[in-house]
């Protein structure tokens, strides 16, 4: 009747890609790694964008807006991160094309347009906002500057997924300058906390808490802490991270404020930022064999009505009912899309909107309206009920709320019972091998160790998590004294 | 007292480049070209952009995201949109640096990363989207297809000015496709007049709505549509274009439909778009010698509270007065900032928020508390009245309503003032060069006159007024016969 699905047991990247494209969130495109992301999956987007927006704001946050380009002598300023970056860079070396002459109504790189100074399309952008930043902050009375951009970025990623991991995708970055070490802790602290309300209270989306190990830190930051998401297959979502930049950038582009006390010190940084890599984590930690299932407060439709009539007379008894009804749901805030047309069959939008992932199908019958009642599904649990008319909205409000908490608890449970301890190396192995999850295990805290692991497992450390408890034991591996157990687990 | 700005007698130039940079809206960057829009630039923008998104979302438009770069084949397949644009391309030629063997901590670009195919970085985005759009159509059923994007955008123009022209910006570009010439017409109608719906009534910007000459037409197009206004020193701005495509594009790329007889034909297609051009504009037609004048309806702060008093006792008793008339403001939809920084005296922040072009600031002194008023000053005419504190959130309120409108009839009375009829070729170039501004005048239609023209005078034509009266008359330089009068300007 709709649109084929494959099942997440015969092929769970197949099921995915399927949810992406015939769920209408996203097309590929022309451009390697780049992908189209389409109306429905960009009104997702705006919705989880505007959220975020407003808590950035509520914390004293200003958006600001930086050069695309970032000329290469300031991209190589900054080594750690430069080096991190360098390998998927997309470069600009030219600024013109002219005609082919030897091809007639083809173009070519006019040689003669070549940059003196290459320019690289931002993977991030630290570099050119430091670079910046000296201009702006002179003393302590400039400080904070507490600062968000919306944006575009390039990383020139081998294997690329929809969502996931894509060459451009769009973010938010948060870069913030402080007078003290203290307040840009404090700061990468208060962003994690804003991403992990967002993710939990908005996307359903239970996260962990925690800090990278070295290894898995941001190129140039001297601590990154993060939330780590679980997706259905057993395997982790990096979902936003807050660094502690130290110094290092205000060193490499020379920021320096005097102090109260009118003493020159170099500027404490942090950097922090989700991009639309969170949709993919939303559809693979909800969706199911049917297709989508949006978290009702950021789902761009909330509730679909989709009328059942033979001819016109019928047609327009409902029409007015749902008209009445669908006012009464936008006064509460409600977003309602009322399907009338007719060049499809009450089955296949069901099976549509089942696939779009709308919280709540709401059907009216001509008999239904003899009995003054309507027939209220929802996506989540698929529970069919029988309503009356008489106070549907209200009921609908309640209902939008229920899926919402009961969609963060099912996904909470999933979490918690896929965090298993490993006591031995052949415990560790077998965890992932049959039931994948986290795995807290101890560690030696080498990034020798942590490299084997991973190349044994395919495991990384996702992070030790925020007030970790401290206990003594011996690394799975390499059997050394271990203080505390971390996080491994196969991510995205 | 504050910081110091150019008058626009002295240097016209200076004092726009005065406005930006000092008012805060922007900064220049370490990329040629580009520029930083500062937070309260941003501020700026995001107000607009919030009001155009709405206006297209209530005209049926939707939101998407589409690739930065344009893989260079179908970049060339619209000949005339490449030609148009392949002078002013950055062009991606190498995806990865390396470590300069011969330069520790230096990158090079990595020879061996060259790409096999160039990527334009967009300088608009038909060719993505149409070469995407023939995925998405198929039948008349897909149609029409009326898509928004909110980007950026890359030209590499040769000389730059903030805002006015930069080799990046932001804009909006509305791409939409069609089953009849007539729709797509009435499309690319109804977006002109959502662009000057919003100049008009929210950045208090008249304009004039016509039609591009050939000559100046979008490349790739069959008409142009504009909007022009004009600014203080009587040089015109196209402030948004909406172009009429024709099946220019969907030929390009090959985008057919089968109608309701099952008849294959190509789409039609207009694309819309306004830019952050448009805050230039805004500077340029508003402001005075000591700073911006900001339109209420679109100004990021519309009142700034600034009080004066001696000692912590009087400070508390105004703070409590303000607080209460805030939150009454507030109440009643108004973005009020109490200015109670210690850090500067109230003369200096008077002087500070005019620049910023604040529309009105309240004043509240320890004697006005005495007489239960304040004094409320108006930034576009500096006004001051002495206002009971009774009632203040709503004369406030009705007084920002008053300078919207006020702002909006003196630029409009200006705009009239200066459209001027010429009828030989002497009074044409004598209007020109003592008094600027709009000429209407006679124009033989050929693309060699008007070449001409501005070879001579540096004057284009800005457009064929929509609904322009048809009047016999002789060209002012070729003195052959014309049928109408067409408006004239030197423009940015």
């Amino acid at each position: 009747m709709g649109k084929e699905i494959t099942s997440r047991e015969q092929d769970y990247s197949q099921w995915y890609n399927d949810l992406i494209i015939k769920g209408n969130l996203a097309d590929y495109s022309a451009v390697r790694g780049c992908m189209v992301i389409k109306p429905y999956g960009f009104a997702l987007w705006e919705n989880m964008r505007d959220v975020l927006d407003k808590m950035f704001k509520d914390t004293g946050h200003q958006n600001a807006y930086f050069p695309l380009f970032v000329p290469k002598s300031l991209f190589e300023a900054e080594e750690k991160n430069a080096e991190g970056f360098a390998k998927e860079c997309a470069v600009v070396t030219h600024y013109r094309l002219k005609t082919d002459p030897n091809n007639k109504g083809k173009l070519i790189v006019d040689p003669e347009a070549k940059l003196e100074e290459e320019l690289v399309v931002r993977p991030t952008s630290e570099a050119i906002i430091w670079n910046t930043y000296k201009g702006w902050i002179q003393s302590y009375r400039d400080l904070p500057l507490l600062i968000n951009q919306w944006a575009n970025v390039v990383r020139w990623e081998m294997r690329t997924r929809l969502f996931l991991r894509t060459a451009e995708f769009l973010w938010q970055e948060g870069h913030t300058a402080h007078a003290t070490a203290e307040e840009a802790i404090e700061e990468t602290k208060r962003m994690l906390d804003v991403y992990a309300d967002f993710a939990e209270n908005w996307m359903a989306l239970p996260v962990i808490k925690g800090v990278k190990s070295p290894n898995e830190r941001f190129a140039g930051a001297e601590d990154t802490y993060c939330i780590e998401a679980l997706m259905q297959d057993g395997k982790a979502l990096q979902a936003g991270t807050s660094h502690f930049l130290g110094q290092n950038f205000a060193k490499a582009f020379d920021v320096k404020f005097s102090d109260k006390q009118n003493k020159l010190d170099y500027v404490w940084a942090t950097s922090w930022g989700v991009s639309t890599r969170l949709i993919g984590g939303l559809v693979m930690a909800h969706s199911d064999d049917d297709g989508l299932i949006l978290p009702p407060r950021i789902a761009p439709v909330q509730v679909v009505i989709v009328p059942i009539y033979k001819g016109e007379e019928q047609k327009a008894q409902i029409d007015e009912v749902v008209h009445q009804m669908k006012k009464e749901m936008v006064a509460l805030g409600i977003s309602v899309k009322y399907d009338d047309s007719d060049n499809s069959r009450p089955g296949w939008k069901f099976a549509e909107y089942e696939l779009k992932g709308v919280p709540v199908r709401i059907a009216v019958g001509a008999r239904d309206l003899e009995n003054k009642v309507v027939e209220v599904a929802r996506r989540d649990t698929k529970e069919k009920q029988t309503i009356p008319l008489e106070g549907i909205a209200s009921f609908v409000h309640s209902l939008l709320n229920n899926i919402q908490v009961s969609m963060f608890n099912k996904a909470k449970a999933f979490q918690q019972e896929n965090i298993r301890t490993a006591n031995s190396w052949d415990e560790f192995v077998q965890i992932l091998d049959t039931k994948a999850g986290f795995v807290s295990a101890h560690w030696d805290g080498t990034a020798e160790t942590e490299d084997k692991i991973k190349e044994l497992t395919k495991a990384t450390i996702r992070c030790i998590p925020l007030d970790n408890p401290q206990e003594e034991g011996q690394c799975i591996l390499s059997g050394k004294k271990s203080t505390q157990r971390v996080l491994f687990a196969r991510a995205y």
